[in-house]
């Protein structure tokens, strides 16, 4: 197999160092829009010092990730058979059709962004998130190539538990609820996100997406049905709200459930945060005019100016304390009895950072992905058109993700 | 009397205003740095048809008050006898200084700026409130002149409030604890500050500064000992915390009490937006880069940009609702017996607006200014060298409040 990573950011600098290790691949191209960036993640291997020339393998390129037809002209000069997009959601339509144009698979980690509708924004959906990519769906399957879409680890691993159970677990499916929560701290900081503030707003402020059987996909206002959920391995109880997720659009396309949902563990003072920004309109993209240091008058978005307040998330890692849990509550029945279990999947930051030098969520994200492609590359998991992560058979996901080291666990509520 | 007003913003509008219907002095000369707000206030006295040629004693100017010289030049040109700083405080001192120059009075809304303790802001004052100016106490003292300062609202009458408790209402007094409250709403905005928020940000992140016999002025960490103050005339409980303000400099110099605290009923909701702006240092002045919406690297004070994305308080008064209450708390004994007392000043936004067509807070800070200096026109009061407004016997400005027809009141607690 041979791979074209684009993006190398915390998530596709995670993905090189964990995928260094695995032999089912022949050639990783890393291909940036700051080339000095994918080369600084490819000599990292070497420095690394795995024990085998890994590097070897590996090769840094510039690309920019909007421009579909060098994406797709890059894919052809290095022979790649797959795209593994890396990049924020704003690059997922060009990289997904440059794939497509150029016959290469496809995988990523989120899916086509949403946009409110116009009218009932919290009660009725606009465009969903994917939306743009499953209007492809019919060139894709024709093309016999295999888009694996939402294949990180929410959407991604929080899916391949929701197979796992419909599979194994259960007869009847009530309720799906994806359930992410951490115990993450960052020293020296009263207040200092572990993933992009800029992101988190855009998630958090959307309208959160809920889908039930009869009714199909409808919105929320921000924060709904706020519930406290109590996460494993020492985490503890944090509280929780509904927020627009890709696994509510994906769970209901391949598991029978009469309700699909996402809560995340925001925390009672994040959601404050939160709350308080969009009132005072600090969420706003749309710009204000203000004076600059220099006297000029200036256009900027208060959402920028809040980012560039905060540390950024990626160098906090040695800072960082903590564990992060992504997970798939979910409650119906077995043989006639009621069941409910949560599958999840912990990883320590301290535990990250010693193994990859990665944190917790960055390294977490970018396990998956390499997962996803050793199944393909095996033949284990095969496939043709834009498929979800539940589209598959899950133990074989779930058994390798052991062998990398990184097991998931499941408690019966 | 010839009165010479830097400042024709908010405050310094509704001076003139106020000030056009009393006959004590012979002529008021309006000045600002930018001449054309000046005009529009002197403009505007004419229009509002006062019944009498009032503004004909009003001149408008261009002044720029950093510069002390040309400040001095103007007053001695228009043979003022008295200044009236209506600016920002971070202009107190060029104008303090001019005044001195010039040989005029001088009269305040508020007294030079603090600066935190290096060390230990929390636990102990640095420069406090006011010390740059009564280090030239005993300039102004030889002088013959009087410099005023404090003498607004919240300082001012406040400040006459305890020493009209002090004169005739207590024996001995434990506490004065100024309290200020509102209910003031802006109608279509969920969150819309009555007055600046850069200046709001700045009076409630300083250090708190509390005064107690024996141990003198010392400082505390922001929003301390949060107390829930119950608001005269339908205001009702608003929870109130520690603010740095002047009063708690002032009133020790003159009248004899055990402790002085001011506490602002900020309210829940708006104590909870500052905590949160200052946790993601978005209260910061220090400039942040962010590229701005053509593209360019730009730096920024987040505050800017916090003021920015709220509206101009100054434009709301005619969708505000509510009154806002200045009072002064005092707890002690009176011939042998303990008292409470809560002396307070309301001004409905209704009333201010019909009557003035100025909002309620900047009404309520100018009408003070305006009773002081007819006071020292017709020789009530009179003094020499620094004096606060708690330094001169209260009754007489407290009786001629009433004639302006804004009368206070008493409640015993």
């Amino acid at each position: 197999m041979r791979i074209l990573l684009v993006g190398a950011g915390g998530v596709g600098t995670a993905i090189t160092r964990i995928a260094a290790r695995r032999d089912f691949f022949e050639r990783m191209v890393v291909a940036d829009y700051d080339e000095a960036r994918a080369g600084a993640a490819v000599a990292a291997l070497g420095a690394a010092g795995s024990g085998d020339p890994a590097s070897a393998r590996f090769a840094a390129a510039r690309v920019d990730a909007s421009d579909e037809a060098s994406v797709a002209e890059l894919l052809e000069r290095e022979r790649c058979d797959v795209l593994l997009n890396a990049t924020d959601p704003r690059f997922v339509m060009p990289l997904f059709r440059a794939s497509l144009a150029a016959g290469a698979h496809y995988v990523d980690m989120a899916m086509s962004l949403s946009r409110p509708h116009p009218e009932r924004p919290y009660e009725e959906c606009g465009v969903k998130l994917g939306d743009e990519q499953f209007a492809l769906a019919d060139r894709w399957s024709q093309s016999g190539r295999l888009a694996l879409v939402g294949m990180g680890v929410e959407p991604g691993l929080s899916d391949v538990f929701a197979r796992h159970a419909a599979d194994e677990l259960f007869d009847t499916i009530e309720e799906v609820g994806i359930r992410d929560g951490a115990d993450l701290t960052v020293e020296g900081y009263d207040f200092a996100p572990s993933f992009s503030i800029w992101t988190t707003i855009e998630e958090c402020l959307n309208p959160p997406v809920v889908f039930e059987t009869g009714r199909g996909w409808f919105t929320t206002p921000p924060f709904s049905e706020p519930e406290v959920f109590d996460f494993p391995e020492g985490i503890g109880p944090v509280e929780c709200v509904n927020v627009e997720h890709e696994e509510v659009l994906l769970v209901p396309r391949w598991v029978d459930a009469d309700r699909v949902t996402f809560k995340y563990g925001l925390g009672t003072d994040f959601i404050n945060t939160l709350r308080v920004l969009h009132q005072v309109g600090l969420d706003r993209t749309e710009p204000v005019t203000v004076k600059s240091s220099d006297g000029m008058q200036v256009r900027v978005s208060p959402r920028d100016v809040v980012a560039a307040c905060l540390p950024d998330p990626a160098t906090l890692g040695d800072r960082m304390r903590g564990k992060t849990c992504a997970g798939t509550w979910v409650k119906g029945s077995k043989d006639g009895r009621p069941r409910e279990v949560y599958l999840y999947h912990v990883v320590d930051n301290e535990w990250s950072m010693k193994e990859y030098g990665s944190q917790a969520v960055v390294w977490q994200t970018a396990v998956n992905p390499v997962v996803a492609l050793e199944l393909l590359a095996t033949g284990a998991w095969s496939g043709a058109g834009i498929l979800g992560p539940e589209a598959f058979e899950a133990r074989p996901f779930l058994d390798l993700l052991e062998r990398y080291g990184s097991p998931w666990g499941m408690r019966e509520q």
